[in-house]
């Protein structure tokens, strides 16, 4: 069968927006402090020549070939250092694969509008041949139009004096906002990976306000600790990165995160046994792993974009190809029916493998000494008071916020 | 045969660099204004986990297969916008190959050891299995050590008040420099790129100061400028980016640089009688190539440093696999024994075509109508009188600087 070219489809967002559905217009853009007032939030705009369906009689005949249907992935925060790398990294290829036709949708603030034109401009320059669309806005519920993946890269950078609890409250707001326009406008399969600060509480926060999309579709990102991690331990056994596997982070992503050296391998063999040194592995291996982003950005002046954006295109790949035999990955999911005695209702960072069709299990057979225990059960307890400071934003009885004038867990180098 | 595991493998820069060869270490070093002084240049710093060689009865079948020689690519400017981009590109294999194992050497100024060793640590992070080692250095001679690869991205941005003259004055001498310690320092088959602006006067200086490398190894790029007029050309004509071909930029990377509308193809057929509008290929093409960097520094806020990285990878990319039969690629190379009539001794942006060897010929069957011949002459006078301008910098007799008080030609959003 033949079908026309069609070239400037841009299928736009069918979807009616305002008013539409679950939560009453009015309604979600009162609490949305940070999204734009009906009133100025425009249509997205379309960037680069469009080419939704294909040809099959094209002359050139590498656009005869089966073609899978385009993907749509709504990135946040697209004008920021993050975004910067990660969407060229996405435009490439690299990440969905060789032969995954993308369309990016790109959401940014009022402000940050013309800075979205030129990276939506340079991303037109870089001619990327399985780059099929890329819209910009500043609506949530227009920009999530149909997003078969959201990566949520954006959040408000903390301001002077303000503690990890009033970032949950601020960047928590945001997320409900979000979490409700996924609900209203995105696929019902959409997968969602959080990076934007808490991750995990505001990956949770989207999740409860998104009661359409599966609850187990929500991630926050764990994999620049685990990458960071692999790469300590590759650095102490001087054994190379690939022979590094099984490197679990638990918990949440703050300074209570748990790398697990109890059941990494190197080479195959128990990282313990390969790297003999307990010492090593009680006391230095968690802070070099927690500690590093702020040691980077000591020497770097900024903080590491570029390796954020290379470990989530790494989170993504992990759920697109299947995990080799044996080896997890980590990502923080729902911890509803875990088998390691986690409390439900958490976004709690386990390992986890994957058939590579975007889906995932939580790997069971990892072992838990009474060590990581304690560990784990540290983090769960951070976890359990960063909901119950957001329990408003997830319709949530009671819950009083107890992380006022507590050490600041915040990864240092990050918000 | 069986190899030992041999990792921490650092093979250094094992010919001597000071005093040695041609250009006494003294006379070297009295021009280095921008070079530091011998007593502050340290020895590389190596980063990683190094894997140089191969254990062919690794545990671990992947390291088994047939591994290619590890290239030595070395990188000036590692610190800045521009290479934080392109590292990453260049350590996924996305631009060597999937295959191809990598070795970075990054030359950054004293100012920039900090974030250099930033750099590193965030590639270290990325657990890319092709970058076998990265190592970072403030002296040329060190840096450039083996490469067989030199992409020269550094460059001294223009303070207020400079004029072109100026610049191509300043970056001259640290061209000069460069193009020494690649003469004594990197592999005699070393394949170079300059993005340092003025890029084609500084690639010719740093050819004319390394007479042990071939003269057809330095290239000036202007591929940003081809991708630049693809993305016109698709844009005007509603096709798809795959669809546009034998697009040559020709001449100097400046404002008088010739976007060649006369031979390119779009589904191949003459652009011209897709886009049915000579008025807008005399008047406006040529302007939005030329004026997109521009265009993109007032959205974005800085300049696209992205997409100039991509245009760096695809440059090397055309230089390492075949050029489609019948297409072409722009890079500015010596102009010596081309077929157009430019005069010799030029870096001069033409139409080549490579077999993937990382060798090149210039294309000999475009069409150059009246047109296209004054615009081609008008680039050329440019760069003869950059070269005068830069006439003691690259050992040439007389020679004066016409170039003040003359019409500013550099790209707009660049330097």
């Amino acid at each position: 069968m033949a079908f026309n070219m069609k070239q400037h489809v841009n299928t736009g967002v069918s979807r009616k927006v305002a008013g539409a559905g679950r939560f009453p217009a009015v309604a979600v853009r009162a609490v949305a402090a940070q999204a734009p007032p009906a009133a100025v939030a425009e249509t997205k705009q379309a960037y680069g020549v469009f080419r939704l369906s294909y040809d099959t009689q094209n002359e050139d005949p590498s656009l005869t070939r089966s073609w899978k249907k385009t993907i749509k992935v709504a990135v946040t925060g697209a004008s920021g250092n993050i975004s910067n790398h990660l969407l060229f990294m996405l435009a490439s290829g690299e990440v969905y694969g060789k032969d995954q036709p993308i369309a990016l949708q790109l959401l940014g603030s009022e402000r940050s509008k013309e800075a979205l034109e030129g990276v939506a401009m340079e991303l037109e320059d870089s001619l990327y041949p399985l780059l099929r669309e890329v819209s910009i806005g500043t609506d949530p519920y227009e920009v999530f139009g149909d997003a078969d993946w959201a990566l949520m890269i954006g959040a408000k950078p903390r301001g002077p004096g303000m503690e990890r609890a009033d970032l949950l409250q601020q960047n928590g707001e945001i997320f409900q906002v979000q979490g409700r326009a996924l609900n209203e406008s995105a696929s019902r399969n959409c997968k969602v990976i959080v990076v934007g600060n808490p991750c995990n509480t505001n990956a949770l926060i989207a999740m409860e306000n998104a009661p359409n999309i599966p609850r187990k579709n929500f991630h926050a990102l764990t994999r620049l600790d685990e990458n960071r991690a692999k790469c300590q331990l590759a650095l102490k056994s001087g054994k190379f990165y690939t022979s590094i596997s099984r490197v679990a982070i638990w918990g949440n992503h703050s300074t209570t995160q748990v790398p697990d050296y109890i059941n990494a391998r190197i080479g195959g063999i128990p990282a313990t046994d390969v790297i003999r040194d307990m010492k090593w592995f009680r006391e230095e291996f968690t802070p070099k792993v927690a500690l590093r982003g702020g040691a980077l950005i000591k020497k770097w002046g900024r903080s590491s974009a570029a390796s954020t954006a290379v470990s989530v295109a790494d989170a993504i790949r992990s759920l697109v190809t299947p995990t080799p035999p044996g080896d997890c990955f980590s990502t923080g999911v729902i911890s509803d029916g875990n088998q390691y005695g986690v409390r439900e209702g958490l976004i709690f960072s386990f390992p986890c493998r994957s058939k590579g069709d975007g889906d995932y299990e939580i790997c069971d057979d990892f072992i838990v000494d009474e060590w990581l225990r304690n560990k784990i059960r540290a983090t769960e307890d951070e976890l359990q008071k960063e909901k119950e400071c957001v329990s408003h934003l997830i319709g949530m009885m009671g819950g009083s916020c107890s992380l006022r004038g507590v050490e600041d867990t915040t990864v240092p180098g990050e918000n």
